[in-house]
């Protein structure tokens, strides 16, 4: 059993607090995917709810925390996802949300949240930035703030995905989960060392956004001075220590690819699996797409966390320019 | 308590018989396409199981019973997706399944069914022609013929869908189904009469495949000489008199659409559901797009039924071309 911050009996726990809408998704094996892989491919499928990503299982798990303590208002920081699903978990409870995101976040994520009732403030940075300035307004305004992956609650809420993997887990010879600030990662990847430890957690980031996997690899916090993805869901570039060192804990092997692999992903995922994928949900798929060898007759689930992306630049990534698209 | 074929009874019975990974499908709130249809919107997503529709449900009836006897083969008539959901089922059960299907049916469709060890025989002519052909070979052969629609088992398996949606059904003014050959229609439609009367049960069917519908206006069956429309699901010409007769006792309104809505409705859901629809799985949609003001202020669940598409006329229907999809 990991020394984590995290908890199985509190992860079992949450799934009483958070909304039915998030949890047991879809997970079953993707055998179209399986001639291009070389190995066996189940999915487990993230983005069949309102908000189109896991982040409502954690957000579930704040907001219901804020109400229950009376509070009436919280701010965040997100590259998208988590602001959308705090909107959602949010406005259901009454509670005034705040974002923070940077502008060049994908619109429709923006769209989202302001369609979910949140006050969105963008900042001129990137995701770290918009950080900074979450930490601010918390402070001047004395409103919670909630931290993605520093937050046990972001962390316990995506754990909710290793209970139902564990569940499936004697099939699988490893999950791949995409590694951003390290709330899945770590709190799936707890629920696995835990419930089923001979399952290889493999954490998979860009090459472009490497902070996170640098860090594990050093055992050390190592930070970037920018990032260059697609993959915005996961490009941050200041680990944070305690999340680091839970993952030094769960993590078998954290894995870089390249951005045109995570591409190459989206559309196997699109033509094989009928899948609308945001890029950081193509990151397990792109994995084994580079390494071949490694998963050759294995059976491997790929978390498909999100599928929040602008349709234009999708479209273009798919290999497709639009014609008629009034 | 319609007096149909079906039993509430046995379609309970029947979730203990059908794989798990067909059961309990996303149903959830679609808030991103409200501002263009004027309701609320639910989504039952029956797109993400290993064949991509809602069939296995019904599969999985007829190979467990199959097997069950000692039978060893199996024989049916297919669009696409029964014989891709009856290879899957059957190949779980040592079952030698054989599908006739129409050599236009979406290439997509047919090379699953091959993958999954089924032998498959094409015909030269539409779905009504394979019925006839899959007929000749089961009694040619002596082998068990699986008739859509016909066979109680498929409406059963399709009525768990109406389970599912009768414990949420408090919510909804109006269930859209999918019209084809009625399996789905009157399955879930005999559940929300029984369990959820006051939902209206509405059945949309494309303008180019109507013989269905009008059957069901005029209380007797009608047929048509041929089929125009890219909803190669719901394409049939010939309805079959119990399946009818079980309708006319369910449904309250069947509709009939455009193409040109079918494909906005398909627009939609990838637009702003990020969902891959077949043109059968948006007939829901597109028949809201067409009269607005029925549905307007109310909230209307519907069937995503299916999502094999042929990638490329998929693309092009979403007014893309291709450039680069090598």
């Amino acid at each position: 059993m990991p020394e984590t911050r995290l908890d199985t009996a509190r992860i079992r726990a949450a799934r009483r607090v958070i909304d039915p809408v998030f949890l047991d998704t879809p997970l079953y094996r993707c055998e179209a995917l399986e001639p291009g892989l070389g190995c066996a491919v189940s999915v487990k499928l993230e983005t069949a709810n309102p908000v189109r990503s896991f982040k409502g299982r954690g957000t579930e798990l704040v907001a219901s925390l804020l109400a229950d303590a009376g509070r009436r208002a919280v701010v965040c920081a997100s590259a998208g996802n988590l602001g959308q699903a705090l909107a959602w978990s949010g406005r259901g409870r009454g509670l005034d949300v705040t974002v923070v995101a940077s502008r060049f976040a994908p619109a429709a994520k923006l769209d989202r949240i302001r369609a979910l009732d949140a006050r969105l403030e963008l900042v001129d940075g990137d995701f770290d930035t918009a950080r900074e300035r979450a930490a601010a307004i918390a402070r001047h305004d004395g409103v919670r703030l909630v931290e993605d992956s520093l937050d046990i609650e972001t962390c316990e809420g995506a754990a909710t995905i290793g209970l139902e993997l564990a569940d499936a887990a004697p099939s699988f010879d490893a999950v791949l989960i995409a590694l951003g600030g390290g709330a899945m990662a770590t709190g799936v990847g707890h629920v696995l060392k835990a419930l089923a430890p001979g399952v290889e957690v493999i954490c998979v980031q860009p090459l472009g956004a490497p902070a996170m996997t640098y860090s594990w690899r050093r055992r050390q916090v190592v930070t970037t001075d920018s990032t260059d993805t697609i993959a915005d869901g996961v490009a941050g570039r200041r680990p944070i220590p305690a999340v680091l060192d839970d993952l030094l804990l769960v993590a078998d092997d954290a894995v870089l690819v390249r951005e045109s692999s995570i591409i190459a992903g989206m559309r196997m995922l699109l033509d094989h699996a009928g899948l609308v994928v945001e890029p950081s949900a193509a990151l397990g798929i792109a994995a084994v797409l580079e390494d071949r060898a490694r998963f050759a007759g294995k059976h491997v689930a790929t978390i498909v966390c999100g599928g929040n992306v602008d349709m234009d630049a999708y479209l273009r990534w798919m290999g497709t320019t639009p014609i008629d698209r009034t």
